[in-house]
């Protein structure tokens, strides 16, 4: 990764060994990671703690590269109120394809890759994959970390051990909001 | 449970042990049911295998009870193409609210009712919820089964260790299509 | 028509002459019917003003007769707030198929069908339209009256001379709301 | 305008007069914009032929113009397949507020402005505008047109003299389709 966004310091996926990584792969300009893969994203990190799921964005730009610099980045970013790390893949001289996103062999955006608690692969999906598909794997996983104390069987709105109350009602602060911007 | 739909025999908690369980309580006149409850219960259908997960719905009349009959009901079932297990919530006399119910203390409709291996209601929830939510609690619940066993590592589409292949891209026959009855 | 609900009198076509009017024609258990055709005849009635557009609703049952009786489509039409005038199209001895389906040669539900201010039938169309598409023919269709006066050219909101200011953003009130129905 | 694409020549109002024109002020970076305004000038181009109702793009940058150039438009117009003109509105000197935008006293993006056969601005609308609205405004000006003849009182699907049949069946040609960008 050559830099990185919504993050003080570089992140390492060592460092993040024991918990469930979610990685979505995207470009800027690209429809469906903008219509559905970011957006999916943004729910997860809502809806699970940092604790248990870390998400992560990886700009992996293949074409285009002009117009999808680093300046573009942070604009749509801020503009999509995008608040988890993100970082930009690095440039792979001679090559369209960048260096992340050949190691991972990802063969396209959005690509969502899942990576358990112990670093190992456990998704590596081109398109869209279904939110109850996802989260079916998410709680799998999440389940499967050793430290995963017995969720008390407590009855009524706890979702899981983990899981944010109400997370999914707590709509984004965004600059431009859902409909439109407006001239300030 | 007064009459059952969609399965040959009666069917009992008991008998479900080891699996979780979704119960989706509904009314085929509630808005909410038909436009998100009912389709949310199709797709955990096809989405987990019934070793791991049983969908059973349950038809709890509190309002207009003549206009929601069994025979309505028959026919309302074979338009939507529903094909999990349905019962019909066993009236009480001198009470709108029937038996099942009032047992579960269930709200409204529609309400979901989630019951891990061992029987312990995890979840008992009036109005929607979101899909990422439900997979989530869905796939920690499958997981804590004893019976269990520690999923392969492969890598790739494998989404969790019992989920059908590609189950969500299969679209379920219909007797309407999702647009429009043709006169035969 | 056997019988009419959400009116006090009988409506004739020769009495709605002048206006445009959209019959709606469908099944309260016909899928594509409650998921859109119903809501967008709703979304008609609330933008054109009925001095220029009239919605009018025709239960044509042409299957599974008895679970679709008038006492049930009286609770349908209640829980789905609809009310603009709907007509239970006749029954024809000996056949399955209704007198105004057959005498409209409508070929299933939803269907729709556009009168002009003349009388003439200007779209007879199975299954869903689009809404850019039908409110481009209901705009045609109004401006063509004799009566329409030429519009005044103010610029801004004022979308058409006769179009509710701001309707579609009025909710109507519902009995069960759009996410559930709750115990009373 | 300082620059058009999608256009051989330059596009002047004047020359459209007699046409019904739909302007579409949008910013490559509003999520509004990208999601519900860019679809439904799209949609507008594919149902009414350009004889009728004329649609073109502005893009009017008040913020973050940086990010948002003209060789970024360019390869945004193309992975969105939008095919109708665009035009760049001119930036001014020591205003973030670019000159067409100024003109018309637009308030942000997505603005929707439609113009009439003499020339006269009848909308001029902030934010999204339901397609049953617009299309019943665009239907009401293209039928006040002095040269529309009396459309024949045919049956049937024809929906409106001069609206393509079946126009919105056919997809356009996608570069990313809508639901990733493959790498070649």
């Amino acid at each position: 990764v050559a830099q990185w966004f919504n993050t003080d310091s570089d992140i390492t996926l060592d460092a993040l060994r024991g918990r469930v990584v979610l990685l979505h792969a995207f470009q800027m300009l690209c429809p469906g990671c903008v219509a559905q893969g970011l957006p999916q994203a943004m729910k997860v990190q809502q809806l699970f703690p940092a604790s248990e799921v870390v998400v992560l964005g990886l700009h992996t730009v293949f074409e285009h590269h002009a117009a999808m610099g680093a300046d573009a980045l942070e604009v749509f970013l801020h503009e999509y109120r995008i608040s988890f790390p993100v970082g930009v893949d690095s440039p792979v001289r001679g090559h369209p394809v960048p260096a992340t996103m050949q190691a991972y062999a990802l063969r396209g955006t959005p690509s969502l890759v899942v990576i358990d608690h112990k670093g190992v692969v456990r998704l590596n999906h081109l398109g869209h994959l279904d939110d109850l598909q996802l989260g079916a794997l998410l709680g799998t996983l999440v389940s499967q970390r050793p430290d995963t104390s017995e969720p008390s069987s407590q009855v009524g709105e706890a979702v899981s051990p983990g899981v944010h109350q109400a997370a999914l009602n707590e709509a984004p602060p965004k600059a431009c909001d859902d409909t439109h911007c407006k001239i300030g």
